[in-house]
């Protein structure tokens, strides 16, 4: 098949917002739709639609947003609303699904925060794959993004994130790593940002020489809407199809003429769009879904998602009390976010109605529609709590108030909610307060209030029937955080430095994002990281950590349902490191499982550990290395909540740093060949520093050997030539 | 006169340890000599000594380290101090003074801590251009070092520091550039490390556009004691004298020879070093000193800098109380910290002889010399302290535990000394603590047992006689900290990063240092910046702000003593702002002065507040850049002790960030010319966007202008570019 010029160029681009170029009946335009927890399907035309989210879309299941489906822990889940979406995707016409989001959370106060799963790496890129495999079992493509290092709203199309690279492989990379080698995407789409000064959606490095060279992706890269801002220079960084189109084509076109851009590179591209055609043309074909089904497993995710804070025994719902049910979110809820992944669904459950069907409750709204508060309807509402025996609040943040688009600026929950809730807890001795909010809100001033905390975050369609399904106890809750909720805004670790200004976001808090920083320093938190109730309690035993090979182990331990409720727990692997002064986060999660053994039940869990979960990225060093020494295993219900430990040795993986000139002597004195070389080569000042005494030694020791020149010490650059030589000769 | 070019490159190095190199009777070899706070003149021939520091140098003054001097807020004083500096290098035949050491105290671990001033740049520079204009006054050549951050010793000869530009700008090169500007400094030196990955020795950004470019510095560059890796690159990069020699002339010779290096880049760098011998050669020549004279200023200078931290009235010690002296350090001073500022002095007080002299004072030593417990000497020191009415105990680090050549990994003080200090507290009603150290020390968990606490610092050989003078009394202290002491070693703002690994180091609290982020956060501290008590009591009162020109105010205020003893206090002048996220430090010190009006008296302050005070360093935006708005005033006795406040507006510098294609929709509507051009052109979609609903107005607002091409609004490549050239045109 050939194309022309002008051809392969139009296939670099899209046709209007949703849609690839065709060209002739060669290449079918393919159907992209925003989807991370739902399809946004556009109807009308293929140039209809607009990428702002004005219009309204064909009715979807709306599942529970990453917030929440990442809050599950179960990644078997997430597989099964992945492929949910893609039969919807399918029976709309959608050849690709653009997501999973995988950014990490480094702010709370993203306002995309709920489209994102965690603040950890580990279970973002778990979750994510999960999605991926899930929405591809069906042959329906999926996009990652943001690729890569978009973590804010605010200033998004310009701003840099100034990262450094041992940061970036640690923390934004990995997630996107693994999903790639894992799960391997058909599409990956850039980000908007900037990072360390280079858009995006023109980075070589991150878009070609790591994401294909190093982690072997084989699909295409498509722009987040409107990402470009060079076709050509994009085109050559790896960016491979351009949404929606800015009508350039013709600049592709003239840089080929001109011999700027050369036709291979645009072959690639093109060739890319052809291989993405290619693979979405094996899906099944159908035009319908069960919808039912659907719903029913976005009550299931939705069940499995919210987090159960705090309990004093108050929850379950025991049968036969008066319950009050207050907030206007327990009748109209707050289910998803604003902005791209808005979708419109085909059923909505509240609360409400839902325990309405299980017991009888009153109900009063407490405050308006739009979240602020009435004195009337508070009144109302304390006084239905004064006739309760438990009064569940529903409080959280206002639609408006979280959204793509814009970051928040507080943790706070509306100070209005806060007054109701105080008064309520003086008028009914027994509060339970629901939480709806897609970003993390602070609990304290307020939660000294509530005799239980369930976190809802944001739920999807069929959140309302699942919180009643929590609350009476037909299930028990089993999520867990995926981020910290932090005692005051001011312990955020980026807190300094988000949302940045003049263009830049300084990464300065490195590595030490959420419960990497907090576990590190010991700093004080209202809910740690892994946190989460349940209506049962587990017990965990006999840690055993098998050496499996080089650098491999396979983990096991038992978890015991100790109580008498079917419960399920999420047990949670770290690898730790116990240092005087800190040179790398504490501890970070390498494994989880969720487990559900019946009550009095055990079950035996087995996790792998690699090198690679001991590594640290070392520029100097050349990538990931593990240094020989000893490291915790430690296993828990949270990060803060560890419960079996195991001290395992690696001996590391070999890699020796050449020696240079600018080697300190300490470095020569401990290489195999060096040392040995330096004590045989040297006499007289050199070698007398041994018996120098101990705090000039200790100087000594940090000072790089062709120091000594300088030093008087006797040595030469001539002489320090000599034993390199001598070094590389290994005598 | 002319020079050969082997004679050329000759002057560009040393000959020996401490000492330039003669070219025939044309060129005299200067002597440079160690000497922040005392003179190290190693004795003997030209080649002789040893930058180690290991063999004696001829007695001399030590003056107060700059841990010490720093918290006198004097400039005056150490303006005398630096003036006896030279008065002792003239005696001793040294032409330059390696001082003094301006860094920025990053963290309480740096181990040269005491050879530095301040964690706040302001206080830095003046007190550094202080010493400058003192050792000048006499034509001895100060040397400003260490150019540009050094903030550890770990790995000083290597590491980089990573650190952005506005952080640069604003935290560590002030103090710098306030010293050229303002004192003219004969020369400045080099730092060991590296800079963003550029060796500071080679740092052409530093050494000659930002230095010579931008500040006017017309003195010669050196470097520190082996900091040269590449003799060509350094010269090339404005370093004009390698010390001490690596017998590396010939390289440059070599290079002009070969075309490499310009022969005109080695006649500037010989050239300064000749302009330097010049400049000295004027000074007076005499070889003695008034020993006793500057003993008795550096028990001045001492008294001056002693901080008391705590005091709950014991302090002046009352007549006829009996009193128990204990702890080593009383007899045995610590009074300086080792490595190449340690000075031999001419004269050694120690606190228990100056008590003694006053009073009938019981001793015991209580731990060993070399700070270690006893049990039979803490026995000791508890009996003694139980027959006494106050026990005065000396805590501090020991000797070993802080030096140039390393840092620190604690706050802590030696455990023995802290389980020592509670045994006293158990026995006696009463206790001082008197505290010896050069980097701060944590006061938590301990001081709850002291009724005062007087931070003594490193004091200089006349320390003792002037802490026994403010604990008798007849001086009251007037000591204030130039640094925070943290409540724990994990608040410390750059704990997770210090001292790096790998080679580098990130600076990633950026310009959250010491105060600025405590204060910024409102985490809760020991005892904050500006902190210090005495035996009076001062109330502040009629502020008054004038405008003195654009962007120019003067700051007045009255300073009451309104106790009942001579004392003095140090105003602090803070330019605050209040945001609702940071976006900045929420106040930096701006100005100071240390007055001591007579029990009942007033003073007036005036204090000069500039547009400089309230510039951001703006890399977008192409430097200092003050924006429009109103800002606080602050005047008060520490950075959390504000008496006073004022808001003042001020017009911005009228910069306008010229508009561009990537712009937003807010700041073009924003823009002086391009709101109205953009109103007037604009019809149809974009213009609508007025009318849209205000949420997703405020997402537009934020949308650079070209990506609206994208979105559908009708905005076209052409369109914008018709706008901007109206705009340029103004119309």
């Amino acid at each position: 098949m050939k194309l022309t010029l002008v051809e392969k160029a139009s296939l670099t681009s899209g046709s209007g917002t949703w849609h690839t170029t065709a060209v002739r009946d060669v290449v079918p335009a393919l159907t992209l739709s925003d989807g991370p927890h739902g399809i946004r399907r556009q109807g009308g035309s293929p140039a209809d639609g607009d990428a702002l989210g004005l219009r309204r879309s064909v009715p979807a299941t709306c599942f529970p947003p990453a917030v929440a489906l990442g809050s599950s822990w179960d990644p078997a889940l997430a597989r099964r609303v992945g492929a949910a979406l893609a039969a919807e995707a399918v029976a709309l016409g959608v050849d690709v699904v653009l997501g999973p989001g995988v950014n990490i959370k480094r702010s709370p106060l993203c306002g995309r925060n709920f489209e994102y799963f965690s603040e950890d790496p580990h279970l973002t890129g778990v979750m994510g794959a999960a999605v991926v495999n899930g929405v591809q079992s069906l042959g329906v493509g999926a996009c990652v993004k943001h690729f890569a290092v978009n973590n804010q709203e605010t200033d998004r199309m310009r701003v840099s994130a100034d990262v450094d690279e041992q940061t970036l492989r640690e923390i934004y990379l990995p997630a996107f790593e693994h999903i790639v080698r894992e799960a391997g995407p058909y599409a990956v789409m850039c980000a908007y940002n900037r990072v360390n000064g280079v858009h995006a959606s023109q980075h070589r490095w991150l878009l070609t020489d790591l994401l294909r060279g190093e982690w072997g992706f084989d699909g295409l890269v498509m722009s987040d809407w409107g990402a470009v801002n060079d076709r050509v220079a994009a085109l050559e960084a790896g960016l491979d199809l351009e949404m929606p189109p800015t009508g350039t084509d013709d600049e592709i076109v003239a840089a080929v003429r001109d011999g700027r851009l050369a036709e291979s590179v645009l072959d690639v591209a093109a060739g890319r769009v052809l291989r993405l055609a290619e693979r979405v043309r094996a899906r099944p074909r159908h035009d319908t879904w069960d919808a039912d089904a659907h719903h029913e497993l976005a009550r299931e995710a939705a069940r499995a998602s919210a987090v159960l804070l705090k309990n004093d025994g108050v929850l379950p719902l025991a049968p036969g009390l008066r319950v009050a049910v207050l907030g206007e979110q327990a009748r109209s809820p707050r289910y998803q976010g604003h902005g791209s992944s808005h979708v419109v669904p085909t059923k909505l459950d509240n609360a409400l109605d839902a325990l309405r069907t299980a017991m009888d409750v009153t109900f009063a709204p407490g405050y308006r529609p739009d979240g602020t508060p009435d004195p009337d309807l508070e009144h109302e509402a304390v006084r239905t709590a004064a006739d309760a025996d438990v009064a569940v609040v529903f409080l959280g943040l206002a639609d408006a108030e979280e959204s793509e688009g814009f970051d928040r600026t507080s943790l706070d929950l509306p100070a209005g909610q806060v007054a109701l809730l105080r008064r309520v807890a003086e008028a009914c001795r027994k509060v339970v307060v629901v939480l709806s909010n897609g970003g993390v809100v602070s609990v304290a001033g307020w939660q000294e209030h509530a005799s239980a905390v369930l976190e809802g975050w944001l739920l999807g369609q069929a959140g309302g029937a699942a919180l009643a399904d929590l609350l009476l106890g037909t299930h028990s809750p089993s999520g867990r955080l995926t981020e910290t909720i932090p005692l005051r805004l001011a312990d955020v670790p980026c807190h300094l430095h988000f949302p940045g200004s003049d263009g830049h976001v300084l990464y300065g808090e490195g590595r030490y994002v959420g419960y990497r920083h907090h576990d590190t320093l010991g700093t004080e938190v209202a809910y740690p990281f892994g946190h989460g109730l349940t209506y049962s309690s587990f017990a965990y035993s006999d840690l055993e950590v098998r050496e499996t090979g080089g650098n491999e182990w396979q983990v096991e331990f038992t978890v015991t349902n100790t109580g008498e409720r079917h419960a399920q727990e999420v047990a949670q692997l770290y690898v730790a490191f116990e240092e005087e002064r800190p040179t790398r986060p504490r501890h970070t999660l390498r494994g989880f499982a969720k487990v559900g053994p019946a009550p009095g039940a055990s079950e035996r869990v087995r996790l792998p550990l690699t090198g690679r979960d001991l590594a640290q990225w070392s520029v100097e060093r050349g990538g990931w290395r593990i240094e020989p020494g000893s490291f915790l295993v430690e296993v828990g219900a949270s990060s803060r909540d560890i419960r079996l430990r195991a001290e395992v040795r690696t001996p590391g993986d070999g890699h020796v740093t050449p020696l240079t000139a600018m080697s300190t002597l300490g470095e020569w004195l401990a290489h195999p060949v060096g040392g040995r070389v330096l004590k045989e080569r040297l006499s007289g000042a050199a070698a007398g520093l041994a018996e120098a005494d101990p705090a000039l030694l200790g100087l000594a020791l940090g000072i790089p050997l062709i120091k000594f020149r300088t030093f008087g010490l006797g040595l030469t650059a001539q002489v320090v030539d000599d034993l390199l030589a001598a070094v590389r000769a290994g005598s």
